[in-house]
């Protein structure tokens, strides 16, 4: 579902970007500038290999400046970000401005590993198949040397394995088995583990596990079309249901700036995060208000749960060591989406330099979303109900066998939802036939161990909520202090909101908890609501919010520091984007990188300032049958919503499907009536056989 | 949109029934059931009030007896209960056989009072308008004698207050006015609260708070129409979004039983919780597999968090006190639900004992639900996507100023999903300008102050998950007790589900821990899932978990002993439906009715048998101006997903829209391709602007 762009030479990509518009300083690099970036570091430094060709964020200064006033302020210089590997596994971090082809920094990075890419991963299974040391363990597992083209290796990040530590890249290979090309690998796991050498592409280790185990060759249970149809078949019992919007979409895309229902944002994409959302205000009544300069999925880590080596090191950064972006799918009309879909497509370089491009990287659509609000008087059903809608900005990438569906979902009422489906396939293991998992795993399928797992987000939110000096309140609902009876609480039923106001980034690193329905508000202290006299504020509602399972001290404690509480808070500072640092392949938590040396002692004032909120959450998965062999989607979501924001209910001018007032009623004449007149009854043979 | 049946003779009525097919035990009662019962109490007891005329349950042993077989055993007697306030105001329960038209039982309630009626709520506001005394109250506050018309009452249940106790009926009337009749009279609340008698349908005392707060005739916010029109107008920029079966829908229902995507069960509806599903089954391959013998939301209680008199003792029981049944709204296609809709009437009782039909008081449909599940492998972009819907059972009720929309949602991979939305309107009181609210309300609108509260809902579940013989096990996310570094967990990862099984009632009164995740599982420990080693399970997911705000010993925590705890479990007992009591209007909590009562002291077992899981959520409300006049739909959601249940994924055999195997994309043959035609590019003029 990728195809390479012809590769014009240096020239060629100039002469192509300078005749045409100047991209948004927001937007992703064009395949252009990708090529030009290469183009331009390969005549300085000759033949490397590029882990990330990437637009620089715009420094946030100029940018508010040319945002507020662009006919005043210059427009922020177009500069790349890259990061390549020479011969030799020396790594480079650079920057080449895009409008004078200059390489303006160029810093050799020591003890540390860039993000893997898509040519690592695939070298890693080649590599496998003919290394003679592999082969006589696949034949100690039971197949034969001529089943080798049958055996599979997936990709993963070594996290941090002291014998290689972080300045010797090292990828590991989770092996697998098919007996048929279409078999669902993952019920097939081989249990020894080969480490790969992506410089030499060859395996320099391979890991033996104390307890050998090996390959069961049960009957396979698979998911796609062949087995199911030979099995019985599908049911054909569903009947369509389409959704069609025959007058277009209430949306608009401008660049790659969207419009919707009082909503503007810039939808961005880069390798790592997939989707960015930028620069998102609000229209209220005639002013627009800005909310977010910058909402992302930062990053995740997948801890699992099982001590017995060599899984005890399993848990991958599926943004900062894989990138979202470079994971992600082609989407299909029809099938990831329905309605009516407005995609975009997204450039990734290659290793080598190239743009590669992912057609329909990105879908934006609305759905219908229910009743967005109704009242009834129940003294003479006087009525009014009006539907809501729905804008859902989705990116979908496979991180060997997870897909993560991440969907940015925008509300009428001015809510932004963050939402994630995880699909996909279990991470397994085999187990010996009458072996124990010992609480750690769970034998999905027969001699296929899923190990326990987590889930672990990270959502970077730079909040502009009426502008940039935004401070952070935890509210927590509490019972009054006074006791049952007293004067001031006769009845016992006194409670209220009580706020701490976050002073210091040491402060700020907090947990949830479920019991007080903690939540936190982003507030701009300097705006207060006309009638309630607080201060303007968007509260982030989360419920999905479980501890980091791994203990205190633990390897995946140290290298996700972010993920030891459900919040912290930052002052903005450009380039602090990936909170378990820059290069986090390989790395070894000591001293953790990006939030935890961020926020330091602590001491750091983020009062009335340009903050950025991190917010940690995810699941916990203890894997059952039901997901095996491929996973029924789990969803996890969140919501940010205005709170004191808005000076009433903002969406009373959505039309409603129907409205009637008491003196319409009392009449007889008038109402507003925009039912829906495409909905029919159901009915069919046995409806009809109803006995009522 | 309720329209009363011609009232037939008890003659006429039997007639009728007796040429019928029987309903099923499980159906509601039929109009000319509810006016055969009335006439055979009518007969013997003269002219009585009717608060409940309802179908009793089955005899448990009785139904699951007939259920497996019958043609083998007799099917469960048709009976109604009826509880009536006879002239004086003393109270009966009642139990009508309707096969012998005989009253069974007829016993006098002493110190109870039963639910309220819709007759009752309609004559405060008459009696308020011409009593003398609220008459002077209205003027003090402001308004002349010529408004009393624009003067509005809303029917509350007094909770319980101890000048009248539990034995004299009243209720408390919040005042609102409408200087026009169309005016949202939420905004224009009224400071006295004047107390009434149903009996005398006059006004027996007056609160007057020693704060006065008069009537403030600020400028009208309305959401109506008219308003908006008169306001600019609706926004124009939304474009149709159709949702259309042309082949129809995908379910059946015979008599009020559905049948979906392997589910069967089926569609009770009762005064009180409104919507009940029986007897759900899943069939799985060919066994057809009970999950729940009877699930509904059987009680919720909404207290409010601010101690002045006499809001102190502000708390509804919507259900116990008023009946979700009794208030629901009928609903309208095209408006509260899209596609292709399935009703169902509901036949409620009038105070006279005729049967009142609330037409479309249930809908029926199936909606698309995006992914349900998608893999990709990475090697050779082989792929399949399949997309999911659901099956939603929905109803909506009006308790005065709020609506509560439940939806019971199935999915297909045996997930069952109750989904409450909030909507409607705050409960308001009047602000003086420049009072402070205390931190126990906010000031949504100029002089318009909304209380903090909770709205707490109890769901009510009786599992039969493979059969009646059941226990529950609580589950957390833990960190393994080995330290990091020791053998047994060496980089510290280890992690495992912490099982507590419930032996007895008291142990299983349990709270939310959101740190480790916490889930009960409803377990068969009976059967063994076939993989896993593990019984087959229902896991119960739910985060909107607060604690009860009111304190340990206050009212509400005495009287919604449902409440004190995220988890009870009893054993099943005929008639133990309802968990704050069965008569909970002017409940005094001393003794605390229902749950508390059936668990005693703790002791009795609930391992390996028929069992009621009683589970407590929702959310505490600190409002804010989004929320008025009328508040955009709140969300929320708990999922009952199958752990264990089923040996492998259920839903492979759903089509998917699109699945092509490594083989073929090698073979450049084959694909199954059902991806949804209908589906479009969203391209539009702005679309084409693009600067990409």
């Amino acid at each position: 579902m990728t195809s390479a762009s012809p590769r014009l030479g240096l020239l060629g990509r100039l002469t192509e970007i300078m005749s045409g518009s100047l991209p948004h300083p927001f937007d992703p690099l064009t395949a252009g500038e990708i090529e030009l970036t290469a183009a331009v570091v390969g005549r300085a430094h000759g033949n490397v290999h590029f882990h990330v060709i990437t637009a620089q964020e715009p420094r946030k200064a100029e940018m508010m400046a040319w945002l507020a006033n662009p006919s005043h302020y210059s427009r922020p210089r177009r500069i790349a970000e890259v990061v390549v590997v020479v011969p030799r596994g020396k790594v480079f971090d650079g920057l080449v401005d895009l409008q004078s082809s200059h390489i303006t920094k160029w810093e050799e990075v020591y003890g540390e590993q860039p993000i893997l890419i898509v040519e690592e991963l695939l070298g890693l299974e080649k590599a496998c198949r003919k290394n003679a040391k592999v082969i006589e363990q696949c034949v100690l597992s039971g197949i034969s040397q001529d089943e080798m083209h049958k055996v599979y290796a997936d990709p993963w990040t070594i996290s941090h394995d002291t014998r290689f530590g972080s300045g010797k890249r090292v990828h590991q290979a989770l092996m697998y088995f098919r007996p048929n090309v279409d078999d669902c690998q993952y019920q097939y796991p081989l249990d020894f583990c080969p480490i790969y050498d992506p410089e030499t592409q060859d395996i320099i280790a391979i890991d033996i596990p104390k307890i050998r185990r090996p390959l069961q060759r049960n009957k396979a249970i698979n998911y796609h079309h062949l087995a199911v149809q030979e099995q019985g078949g599908y049911r054909n019992n569903l009947r369509p249901i389409n959704i069609v919007q025959p007058e277009g979409v209430s949306f608009s895309v401008t660049g790659r700036e969207v419009n919707w229902q009082n909503w503007t944002f810039h939808v961005g994409f880069n390798y790592r995060e997939g989707i960015v959302i930028n620069n998102i205000t609000f229209k209220d009544k005639e002013n627009v208000r800005p909310v977010f300069y910058r909402m992302s999925l930062a990053e995740m880590v997948v801890p699992y749960g099982n001590p017995e080596p060599p899984h005890h090191r399993k848990h991958a950064f599926d943004l900062g060591e894989y990138g979202a972006g470079y994971l992600s799918n082609s989407l299909a009309l029809g099938c990831d989406c329905k309605g009516a879909i407005y995609y975009m497509d997204a450039y990734m370089p290659t290793q080598a330099g190239t743009a590669r491009k992912i057609k329909n990287a990105i879908c934006i659509h609305e759905e219908d979303d229910g009743i967005l609000f109704k009242h009834t008087d129940f003294r003479d059903n006087s009525t009014i109900v009006t539907r809501a809608r729905k804008l859902i900005v989705q990116h979908i990438f496979t991180a060997a066998n997870y897909e993560y569906a991440v969907q940015w979902v925008f509300h009428q009422d001015g809510t932004i939802q963050p939402d994630i489906k995880l699909t996909g396939i279990l991470n397994t293991y085999v187990l010996n036939p009458g072996e124990d998992t010992l609480g750690y795993g769970t034998q999905v399928h027969k001699g296929v161990n899923a190990h326990n797992h987590q889930h672990i987000f990270c959502l970077r939110i730079n909040p502009c909520v009426d502008g940039p000096r935004n401070t952070v309140h935890m509210v927590d609902a509490v019972p009054s202090e006074a006791p049952v009876g007293s004067r001031d609480n006769l009845y016992g039923n006194a409670f209220y909101a009580k706020r701490t106001r976050f002073t210091t980034t040491g402060e700020a690193a907090t947990d949830y908890n479920g019991d007080t329905s903690r939540t936190w508000d982003i507030v701009n202290e300097n705006r207060l609501n006309e009638h309630s006299g607080k201060p303007v504020s968007y509260k982030l509602v989360s419920r999905d919010v479980p501890r980091l399972m791994p203990k205190e001290g633990s390897l995946v404690w140290k290298r996700a520091a972010f993920a030891r509480h459900a919040v912290h808070v930052t002052k903005y500072a450009d380039d602090q984007l990936w909170p378990a640092g820059n290069h986090v392949a390989q790395s070894s938590g000591e001293p953790s990188r990006g939030l935890s040396e961020w926020i330091g002692d602590g001491t750091e004032s983020i009062e009335n300032t340009d903050i950025v909120l991190w917010h940690t959450f995810g699941i916990t998965h203890f894997p059952s049958p039901e997901d095996f062999p491929v996973m029924p989607a789990e969803p996890i979501t969140l919501l940010l919503r205005p709170r004191h924001f808005f000076s009433s209910n903002p969406v009373m001018d959505v039309p409603p499907s129907y409205s009637i007032t008491p003196s319409e009623v009392a009449s007889g004449k008038g109402s507003f009536d925009a039912t829906d007149r495409v909905s029919k009854l159901a009915v069919n043979e046995s409806c009809c056989n109803s006995r009522l």
